[in-house]
Parts: structure tokens; C-alpha cells; sequence
């Protein structure tokens, strides 16, 4: 990284407008009852998830109108270019359907392919880490830093849902688990925020998709941490959907040993 | 719970002034990072947890010296009388520890040890359920109403850790969670406040204490939802440690079902 150039302000000045903009629309469908859950258009999650990512693309091509953007929603345009804005407004869906302020949006901006710039921001919880190529990872602010945690057995380790592993990898998830000192799950994208912040050790995940783990690269990398696939390669646009996060790379080469055994 | 008399609104008033105490106290301790997480008494949760008690304490003893106290870190007094106070100053450790929002805090009035009065305190997320016989229970002082659902298939289930099932009960435990239309994981007590809030169709448990589960059950009654233990039975001071709590009675009885299947 230290390689690489900084990422321009304009562009951190642009995450930080974006989330300004996601916010209050998250916030207003937040705790939107309905008796039945409906997939269909009408529900508050597509709802909220629809009308959040047409702004951010509206506010990104003013601001850089030559830059890519990548939506789960609304597909992509000039995804070739040089800079891609990924977007996932509302990361977290089962959390925000059950009530949960644990859900997040996501924002990662590509330079060739990889990310150099993340977003997690948790609207209800007004918690926004941002990571840059070049910069701290900070906090509301505030740098924050990874933890060191030398052993598997000391570890805290975390992953959104037990279901997201199965076939041969229950049995991997399992060993993780049971051999961490803590098993805790649910947070989706906090997760993440945690580990950049030193109160989680280890997240192993399956079935993330480019809009889940892009943004999350900068913000671990920029507080000391470590993210990679399975096979423990760095995550790009081309990667699977097998990611790893760790505080400490000890812990990380625990972490891989088990999922490759 | 039309016959009882109604909760007096002197003990209502307290547990208002109770949670105005716990919450500062909590809030404090919130994000307090170790690099070196210690079990031992100088950790963030033990000190949070007896600070919190402790204050809990004298302030019911000063409005009610005759009502008996237990908790779970300064042990029982007057545990016989009429009217006794049940305390778990922080629900949900495992969450404090990993830096989420996501704990709470307990507070049961039994009478003859049946709950009448229950208090789920979310001091993070400033979200305060009150229930009570004779009561509707509040969320935040708005009256809240669990939501109807007929069949399992279409219900979001919930627990807080998939760990807490162990030999037969895990069996159990995975046919709930594949039966239901959702399952997600965390939140210990917010997740009984999302039953009561008609977010939540099914919460299914187990290892709880009368500190976990007492509180639960007014704030659950006040709503319209059910929480009973795996043989169906209401809880009181002498249940087990088992407890499913149901927004609709037909959802309790299909888990029921399967639980003794």
C-alpha cells in the first residue's frame, strides 16, 4: 500500500457526501412494520435499497461524471473506466427486516480493479469508518487500529450467520468456532468495522459478493488489519465469494491453515 | 393477566428512574478496548456489570426498603418478600465485548415470584421496552403489538447464538431454523423486543437464567405475543432454562411442537 498514491481528497470529500445522502433515506424506512413480508417492489427493504442507490449514482455522476459505477439495483455504467464506485446501500437486509440497526451501506471505490477506497457507514448507529490507500483508517473521525491477538484460542471470532457455511465448510466453520474463545454472529459489515477497530479478532465468511467485501479492504488495511480470500489472496473484483479478516496476520495463517486442511 | 390487579405506577415510575441510572453508567464502559481481554475483575464488563448493580440497588432500596433484591453479581436480599426485584445489569456480554450495540439491561418485579413488571433497556440505542399486568407495554413510551403470523414457514426466527443448542437440541434447534422463512442470530434480549414489536415471529432458547428470562416475560404478555418454557408452561422463578417466546400463538405451537417431537 505504502507504494501506491494517496487517494485524493476529492474523492474522500465525495464518500463523506454520499453517506450524508444515504443516511436519512435508510433512517426513514428503518422499523417500517408490515404485517406481511412482501418481496415484491413494495417492500421497505427494496424500497429503501432502490431509492438509496439513484441517489448516490445521481450525487456521483455530478461530482465525477467520467468515473464507473457498479449497483446491485441498477446494474453498471462505464465499468471500464479507470475509477468504479461499488455500491451496496443496504447491506444487512435480514437485520433491517427483524429490526436490527446492524445493517450498513457500503461504498468502494476500484482504481483498476481494486479497491482504494471504503466506506462502512451504519446509518442508525451513526457509526462511519473510512478507509483510504494512503491514509488511516478512521472512526467518526477518530483513527482506529487493529488489535494484536497472537493465538486462535484468544481470538474473538465473528460471522454474520452459521447457515452461510455448509457442505465441507460446516465442518471448517466448526473448527474456527470451537476453537476461537468466542463465537459471536449477526453485524454483517460491523463486523468488519470491528476488527479495523480492535474489538474483534477474526471474521471468516462465505456467499459475499464484490458489493459486500470491496469496501471493506481499505478500511481493515488502513487499521493494520488483514483481508483476503480463502486461499488467502488479496480481494479484488474477480474474486470468489470467501473472505478472511483478521487483526493480526497470526491469526489470519491460523485461520487459512484450518480452511485449507 | 385481566384478572391481576394492575402494576402500581410508583414501581412503574422506578423502573424509569432505574433505567435513567443504569444507562450513563453503561454508556461509559461502552467501546472500552483491551488489547488483552481479562475475565479477571478489572475487565470492562465485570466493573460495568457491579457498578451498574450496585447503583440499581440503592436506589430500589431507597424507595422500596421492604422489597427483596437478587442479581447476578451482589446475590439475593430479602429474596422472600412480596415484591422482589430481578437484575442483570448487562444482557449480553459477549456483544459488549466485540464493541456491538447490541446489549441491554434487565430489570423483573416479581410478586410471589411471578413477573409482573419487565424492562428491556437498550442504552446504546437508547430503545427502553416497558411492560407490565395491567399494561400495555411501551417502547419508548408508544404502545407496541406483536404481529400475527399462521405458519412457521412464513416466520423470522431468531436466537442469539447457534452454540447454545448442544446434543439432541441442536437437531431441534436446525429444524426450527430451516422450518422458518429467516434465521438470524444476536441480539439477546433486543430480540424479545423485536417479538413485541411485531419484527420478530420466533425466538427459541436455551441456557437462559431467571435474570434472562424474567424480565421477558410482562414486556412479551403487554404486547399480545407468548413466552413459555419448551413444555409450553409460563415461566416464573423456578423454570428451567429453556424458553420460546411467539408473536402468534400458532407460531409457539409449531415450535412446540417440534421441540417435543
Amino acid at each position: 500500500m505504502s507504494a501506491a498514491a494517496a487517494v485524493p481528497a476529492e474523492f474522500l470529500s465525495l464518500a463523506r457526501n454520499l453517506v450524508d445522502i444515504s443516511r436519512p433515506i435508510l433512517r426513514g424506512y428503518y422499523r417500517t412494520r408490515l404485517d406481511i413480508i412482501s418481496k415484491g417492489d413494495e417492500s421497505p427493504v427494496t424500497k429503501a435499497d432502490r431509492e438509496c442507490e439513484a441517489a448516490l449514482r445521481a450525487a456521483i455522476n455530478k461530482a465525477f461524471p467520467a468515473h464507473g459505477i457498479i449497483g446491485e439495483e441498477f446494474g453498471s455504467e462505464r465499468a471500464d473506466a479507470e475509477f468504479v464506485w461499488v455500491l451496496d446501500p443496504l447491506d444487512g437486509t435480514r437485520a433491517f427486516v427483524t429490526g436490527r440497526p446492524t445493517f450498513g451501506t457500503l461504498i468502494a471505490l476500484t482504481q483498476g480493479g481494486k479497491p482504494v477506497l471504503g466506506v462502512i457507514d451504519m446509518p442508525i448507529l451513526s457509526d462511519l469508518w473510512i478507509g483510504a490507500t494512503g491514509h488511516a483508517t478512521t472512526l467518526n473521525g477518530a483513527p482506529v487500529k487493529a488489535r494484536p491477538c497472537a493465538e486462535l484460542k484468544d481470538a474473538y471470532f465473528s460471522a454474520a450467520l452459521p447457515q452461510m457455511f455448509q457442505g465441507a465448510d460446516r465442518a471448517r466453520h466448526e473448527k474456527i468456532a470451537g476453537s476461537a474463545k468466542s463465537a459471536t454472529y449477526g453485524g454483517d459489515c460491523y463486523q468488519y468495522g470491528m476488527v479495523a477497530t480492535g474489538f474483534i479478532d477474526l471474521v471468516v465468511e462465505k456467499t459475499l459478493g464484490i458489493y459486500d467485501y470491496l469496501s471493506l479492504v481499505p478500511v481493515l488495511e488502513g487499521a493494520g488489519a488483514i483481508i483476503t480470500d480463502w486461499a488467502g489472496k488479496p480481494l479484488d473484483t474477480k474474486s470468489g465469494d470467501a473472505v478472511v479478516a483478521a487483526g493480526d496476520k497470526r491469526i489470519l495463517d491460523q485461520a487459512l491453515a484450518i480452511l485449507n486442511g
